[in-house]
């Protein structure tokens, strides 16, 4: 059975219209001049991006004179929707085929995202980037049902485009050339060697995703692991992983919020939930943290984030990521600093990212027939918008990645230096029997 | 002529009394049970620390079964004065000898820290551990004054017990056993590092103290330097080396504020200076880095901190450092998240500042006798508290050391990782021509 439209909230049901061709519903109507107006108001409030803008009648309104693609309308209703509604408007439009790209996708997001943060008018950017964070959002409930939304859609469908070990973060590229299966690995590493792993050590993750970090962590450096999540595809996938490499003594999979984690740990770490949990509760995660991290320990944030508080993206927070709020870094302070928890090192990873989504579209480019299958177009459409409109938002600088490494106020545990992160055998720079 | 005690705003006048020994001023005073009841008060408020708290008579109210030390009350005005104002009580009590300590004043002062962070009560702890800024109080005119008052002390007191090339702010030791002088050629070149400095840039530095920064960056990368201060004692000085190290053509020191800064750079670095701004001017400080860094360039803001917003040291503040704050890392957001600067790198270096601090103490202690040539006992002893004080703060995790590295959002120069801080020819990792 096809993943239904209706279940990712398609604006007009059963209108996956015109993708591209011959058929496309617009073609009898007039261009008007004051469809040639809205135009130029589009152009202007994307800060005149280096694209052309086309109508349905094959005009073309504006041009620039160095385009990197045309973005097409292919009826009035898709214009006019994103004069009112900019941001839905183009995001939507473009997953029903309403509106079109000619050229890379991800380069023409790119270039206008830069555009956009350049140029564009207040009112429209505004827009486009995003509405405030509704309050109370993610309640426990709503948490649930946020995370279904996303991480329930089928752990087929995901294995189809992420590397091997399924790994749904930001990867760490030691070198431009790594493969993303490498990057995946080097980014564990990293975090461990950020967080002085020693065998041992009793780790608490908070939002897990397929384990693979947990069991990493375990494999590779006899750590024990508590890791939560309310994912059940994703806990049920990770179960399995983890009785197959027999480490179920060592990593415990739990069915659970981050708010009702319990017990005490030497590690703390949590890769890619901050940007689900919302600001109303980053204090509850604040004092998770602090009652169960131990005095000697250190924690790990590893977020979506970004240079200033920021509306959230509306399009990705309705249709893709529903109660997602990527933070700036004084947003993240207020996580940390009422816990009195010491900053000790904060890593900004945002070009990582865009490879790692850049690698990911390619993938799920490259077997999409296979999408196909079990998702209907307007879903992969809209997938494919969201790869590479985040891709294109990290390599313009508005959107960060931000990994931060904190510890109890009186923690002198500490390594001197972060010198051990860049060594072949770190565990040999703190002092590790790995 | 003698540094006047009224210069550094003596409570008492010529009160520098009972400086330990035969002497004390409070021996005929009787100890009354009101004065043992004051000092359960004081170890109260101070968390129960491991020392002992002795009065004049040599009675000791408050003992600790494993003291590391004691802090002796000479007179009743002392104890009282501690119980009132507890904070600037127990800072001028010690300069002007009315309280001593027998034992490691730096020992005594982190075991004393850290008890106050763990179980101070609040009431007290507020009291000694400081108040709020006052609005306002860094004005370019105020600024001048307060600068003044702890700068232009005489370079040749600041020879005494500072390394060779008078670096005035935390050192970066890649092992625990780097000299001063090693630890502070280090730090630069890790600030060097970090703004990936190529031959022939353009760099501003806001806040230079005797020079060293600018001159060794010039030196070794081949940048051009434009360097502000406003402490005239300085200046002279760093345009002197310049002279003898006929660096005139690439550093340029220049007497202004750093609200003042006109033109362009590629790089942008201010060490130990944000501490003197006050919170009120980081936005015009966030402002002037917006307005003379390029597009493709990098800033360094490098300062003492706070794991939340904390009141100032009273002491420190009124006696030491007039108009200084060191603010969290949530305030310091308050420079960069308005201009949408975007942060790549935070670094803690508290427990380097332990260790440059207690080698200064040392130095200082070392060279005591020349000291006393030109400066009082009381302002020795203000000293002696304000470098094992701060030592103290830093080693027991009350306050903290930020390297802040940003870039404009668009900056995609930038290393992948940091691998390069690490290296022994790092110019090769960014290609640079050094």
């Amino acid at each position: 059975m096809k993943r239904s439209s209706e279940a990712l909230g398609v604006p007009e049901s059963g209108a996956v219209a015109g993708i591209v061709g011959s058929a496309s519903p617009g073609k009898e109507q007039s261009v008007t001049s004051l469809d040639r107006w809205a135009i130029g108001r589009v152009a202007a409030g994307m800060g005149m991006p280096p694209v052309n803008l086309r109508l349905w009648d094959g005009t073309m309104p504006y041009t620039h004179p160095e385009p990197c693609g045309t973005i097409i309308f292919n009826d009035r209703k898709a214009l006019w929707r994103v004069i009112v509604q900019p941001e839905l408007g183009l995001g939507d439009g473009f997953s029903v085929g309403r509106i079109d790209v000619d050229g890379d996708l991800m380069e023409i997001l790119t270039r206008c995202y830069s555009a956009v943060e350049a140029n564009s008018t207040k009112a429209f950017k505004r827009g486009l980037l995003g509405r405030l964070p509704e309050a109370d959002l993610n309640t426990l409930t709503g948490s649930r049902k946020h995370i279904a939304h996303h991480y329930d859609l089928g752990n087929e469908f995901y294995k189809l485009w992420l590397d091997q070990q399924m790994v749904y973060t930001c990867a760490y590229y030691e070198t431009p050339s790594a493969t993303l299966e490498q990057a995946q690995v080097a980014k564990m590493d990293h975090v461990a060697r950020k967080l002085q792993l020693r065998e041992g050590m009793q780790v608490i993750e908070a939002g897990c995703g397929w384990g693979s970090l947990a069991l990493h962590m375990a494999r590779r450096y006899g750590v024990r692991v508590r890791a939560f999540n309310i994912s059940k595809e994703q806990l049920t996938y990770a179960r399995e992983r983890a009785a197959q490499e027999q480490l179920t003594e060592q990593v415990e999979f739990i069915e659970d919020d981050y708010r009702n984690i319990q017990g005490s740990c030497d590690a703390f770490v949590s890769v890619g939930m901050l940007e689900h949990v919302g600001l109303d509760n980053f204090r509850s995660l604040g004092e998770v943290i602090e009652r169960t991290l131990a005095p000697h320990g250190t924690a790990l944030v590893h977020s979506v984030g970004r240079n200033r508080p920021t509306p959230v993206n509306a399009w990705l927070e309705k249709r893709i990521f529903p109660g997602s709020y990527p933070p700036s870094l004084s947003e993240m302070m207020t996580i940390f600093e009422p816990s009195n928890l010491s900053v000790l090192d904060v890593e900004n990873l945002r070009m990582h990212y865009a490879a790692t989504l850049t690698e990911w579209l390619r993938r799920f480019d490259g077997n999409v027939d296979a999408i196909r299958r079990t998702h209907d177009e307007y879903f992969i459409r809209a997938w494919r918008l969201y790869l590479a409109g985040c891709a294109a938002a990290f390599k313009s600088g508005s959107i960060q990645l931000f990994q931060v490494l904190v510890a109890p106020p009186r923690n002198n545990r500490l390594a001197l230096t972060r010198q051990h992160l860049y060594t072949e055998n770190p565990a040999a720079a703190w002092g590790s029997g790995q």
